[in-house]
């Protein structure tokens, strides 16, 4: 069913041959006026935030959530789905406008492709939007470069706050995959070039104030939000904040263009708007809640997605971003291949061309977890089956006449090869699972649980964990959480993506086990307390052959071995 | 003569008041087509390279530059002027093409205001131009910081290369003030995280990849230099390069967008073409050659300057950068202000505001020795005094007068508070200075001398020193640098810009000295010698009350104390 010329083209092949409209066609489509936007280039656009103003009677848009089964290395195409099923809705003549996170440019240098979709199924222009895009990353580079250069300047200045040099939590950013950055020693040479302390580098996705844009309403909110952020804290242990340094007018200032989403289009012209990428672990990995609600307010259908699995992205979605912006979601899709519903069940990577029903079968106890999760929000659900070429159809029939016994909605999605064209049965079963009946939506937990509470729902409702135990250093975060008036802030939960539990090497539908909960962060600006499971990695590494090694530039201009 | 309704508004003030036209006009007046320039919001584009193609055969126009007396305190005001004179030809019906550096985020955060010009002589949008602008220099940073990833990770690898990790020379930059990060030990936490070895950071402006931004000729001769950096050296002590690490491909990748130059406009609507702005001290200090180039190839006049007083500034721009780009300049305008020469003069900073003859007098001095270089360049110089509201007419009347009787060419510039209406008499003495009679242009030294001997030409001819000392470590580069086949190169000059000496204590003319020459820095990529005459500080801190902490946006998104 894919055809042997498509075959043979790459991604980057597949979108420098499309043929883009100029930015301002999709823009008329959306039937923006004249002030609503900025080109940035022939192909990109920046959206200002007073399109909510006007349009703050319209109806929104239904908001469709993409997301998936735990990950594996088969690869299940997230984005390619929500590219797809945007593109599919449009051919259904709905006005449908995709929201998706914009990729971060350190780890395409490493081992990373683009994270624009893929195959037939694409925004474009891709070179720009995996490279610098319109610089909302580096806005925030900048922006969180500033506050910590502030703070060690506060320190050499004479250190009127009291800041204790060692509780110093907020470092500093690159996007770059950059593992000597990780630790380092800051302010040696003497008294000249300030005060020595211990540091590090994460990766700019990775800075709270990332998760901060994607969070905030419009500017006044960035602004409130970012002077809640806590640097570290004083000697007496008392939280330090952006607003005790003064800092927060600056900080907005720096990120008041990067707050504005960025319009590009799919490789059918469907308009996508691309805006924000935070870390899916210890931030919420979402786009924009702006990008979010201008869809809603510009489309009939908003297609999205979450980063991670359902555990992680959906979890957090439903649980964070639709308080933050008093977000209705509509219907969730969840994707999955057979191919990794097989790892799931046991099979090794190299193994996967091969028919194999039994794994097939055990692998389905992983998306049957997540639809249950789903269920549990109150929402009506769609499992998409990403196709590939390989898929049999022996493993087709197994796994939809194990949907229908299970009362699961499942549709094939072959966006890959075909574009639009190949997702609209499943854009057509999306449509009507959405009109057949109102949503009962509602968050896991409530706000007004203790900190405790809230975990344990997510690990138990979410990941079908027996119990939670804490380690003594959590226990004792979550009274001074709880006295400092952190309480009340949702949970985003730092765990391992690859299984439901907190041990990546349990796939499948992991059962009797107990989550182990080791420290928790404040992340007040944001306006959620990160709780982790383990060690997570904010500053990747790159590989012995780094992409970066293959990539360059013809003599006009174009990019080669991007991807 | 500078009205009081005038002195009351703020650079800022001025220039979000005033009417800016689409950046599509701008383009129009400039004749372009539709594929040879990009949007960049409403009021900036970037501008193709074809252009240069297209036009390869038109006449160059008349290339101005402007540049100053050492710089004091008291402020000169070179980019007011070079924006006043290009909008004074502009009324002249000349078609005038300004060409600026691009100003560095990081020290606005600290105490300094924008580099955009000042008063009724501004290039704008303002706010943009200071703030992120088209994003140049975050993908300088970008592709600066990507090599650096590179080279840790070869350690971090198996070293194949046999890099020395304490000869490192590539850091890392970030654009921000950030005094902390000069000196700081990197790769710690044991063998997962890199090899640990000193390093620091410095400003981006300060990169090699900004100089070569900026000497660059197209996107191949991007590649060319940038493979040629040198980035340390091995346990053998022999250089190893861009080459070697197999970066340049995906350095020129990061940069392709940011070798374009961004087009403005000023106040009157004058076309500035404003890209790059790399030190004037460890490098060059001038606008790119491409910028400077397509300039004379959109207008009939071109009016750019460079960096620091003309024996920094003017210096390299006449000695690198019209090699590097084969370019020919026709006049140079070397400003002034009454209040400057007092200071020269040995006035304090505080008495500025009463009339001083005598120390006027002595502060000519300073004026002088820079005609007499230009002279030696064999180019037409005016100098342009750049008036203030405290000039007394005795203090005008002796300036010109001494003048005068020196053969010097000198035109009042009242451009802050009239515009171009306020140049227009610089502008007529720089027309007919041009046009009296062909100029003899050429560089102070042959590219064939030595490297003591060029730097011996610029000691003696251009600061006037008798004599030229060279420190042991000096001398054993020198030696080196020839053998390495560095000797063939230009000289970069890094002294003091306060002195015609370096030492920045000795002002106005000094006489019988003795230049000291400390250490030599090889800037292959960007073609060209670093000669160091002291200490350089490349990562700037912020004061005790940083201008962040000023800064703030409205819920218009209007910037408030930017400036």
């Amino acid at each position: 069913m894919t055809k042997v010329d498509k075959q043979v083209r790459s991604d980057i092949e597949i979108a420098q041959a499309s043929e883009m409209l100029p930015i301002s066609d999709i823009v008329k489509k959306l039937q923006l006026s004249d002030g609503e936007w900025e080109p940035f280039g022939r192909y990109k656009a920046k959206l200002s935030l007073c399109v909510m103003e006007r349009l703050k009677d319209r109806p929104n848009g239904k908001i469709i959530l993409v997301t998936a089964i735990n990950p594996t290395p088969a690869g299940e195409g997230k984005s390619t789905v929500t590219v797809g099923l945007g593109q599919a809705l449009n051919k259904l003549n709905k006005q449908a406008v995709i929201a998706l996170r914009e990729p971060s440019l350190g780890p395409t240098m490493g081992i990373k492709g683009g994270a624009a979709g893929g195959g037939y199924s694409q925004v474009v222009p891709m070179e720009d939007i995996n490279l610098h895009f319109t610089g909302d990353i580096h806005a925030i580079t900048s922006a969180h470069n500033a506050l910590a250069a502030l703070i060690d300047n506060h320190l050499h200045q004479g250190n009127k706050l009291n800041i204790d040099p060692r509780r110093i939590v907020w470092k500093r950013v690159l996007d770059m995959n950059d593992r000597a950055l990780r630790e380092v020693v800051i302010g040696l040479g003497g008294p000249k070039q300030g005060v020595p302390r211990e540091s590090g580098f994460d990766i700019t996705v990775a800075s709270e104030i990332m998760a901060i844009l994607c969070l905030a309403l419009d500017l006044t909110d960035l602004k409130e939000r970012l002077s809640r952020v806590v640097v570290g804290y004083t000697y007496e242990n008392h939280p330090v904040t952006v607003k005790d340094l003064q800092a927060e007018g600056a900080l907005t200032l720096l990120l008041k263009e990067a707050l504005k989403p960025n319009l590009v289009q799919t490789l059918e012209n469907t308009p996508a708007i691309i805006h924000g990428g935070p870390f899916a672990n210890i931030a919420h990995g979402c786009n924009s809640v702006i990008a979010t609600k201008m869809a809603a307010k510009l489309g009939d259908f908003v297609v999205t997605e979450a980063g991670f699995g359902a555990d992680l992205g959906a979890e957090k979605f439903l649980d964070i971003k639709t308080r933050a912006g008093n977000i209705e979601p509509s219907l969730v899709v969840i994707v999955a291949t057979i191919r990794a519903l097989k790892m799931h069940g046991g099979v090794p990577k190299d193994q996967l061309k091969q028919e194999n029903l039994s794994a097939l079968e055990f692998g389905l106890a992983n998306l049957h977890k997540h639809v249950e999760t789903i269920k549990a929000f109150g929402l009506p659900h769609v499992v998409a089956i990403n196709r590939f070429m390989n898929d049999t159809e022996a493993e087709i029939s197994l796994l939809t006449r194990w949907c229908a016994n299970q009362g699961i909605n499942v549709e094939l999605a072959d966006v890959w090869a075909n574009g639009g064209e190949g997702g609209k049965r499943l854009a057509e079963r999306v449509v009507t699972e959405i009109t057949k009946k109102p949503n009962h939506f509602n968050p896991i937990y409530s706000l007004n649980d203790s900190l405790k509470t809230k975990i344990k729902k997510i690990a138990t409702i979410v990941y079908g964990a027996t119990d939670v135990s804490f380690s003594t250093e959590a226990e004792r975060q979550i009274v001074q959480f709880e006295t400092l008036g952190w309480g009340k802030y949702p949970i985003c939960m730092a765990k391992t993506p690859y299984s439901l539990s907190d041990d990546p090497a349990r796939l499948g539908r992991p059962e009797k086990f107990t989550l182990s909960i080791r420290e928790l962060k404040p992340s007040i600006g944001a306006g959620f307390i990160v709780v982790l499971t383990g060690n997570v990695l904010t500053m990747p590494g790159l590989p012995e052959n780094p992409a970066a090694l293959r990539m360059d530039v013809d003599s006009d201009g174009k990019a080669v071995g991007l991807f």
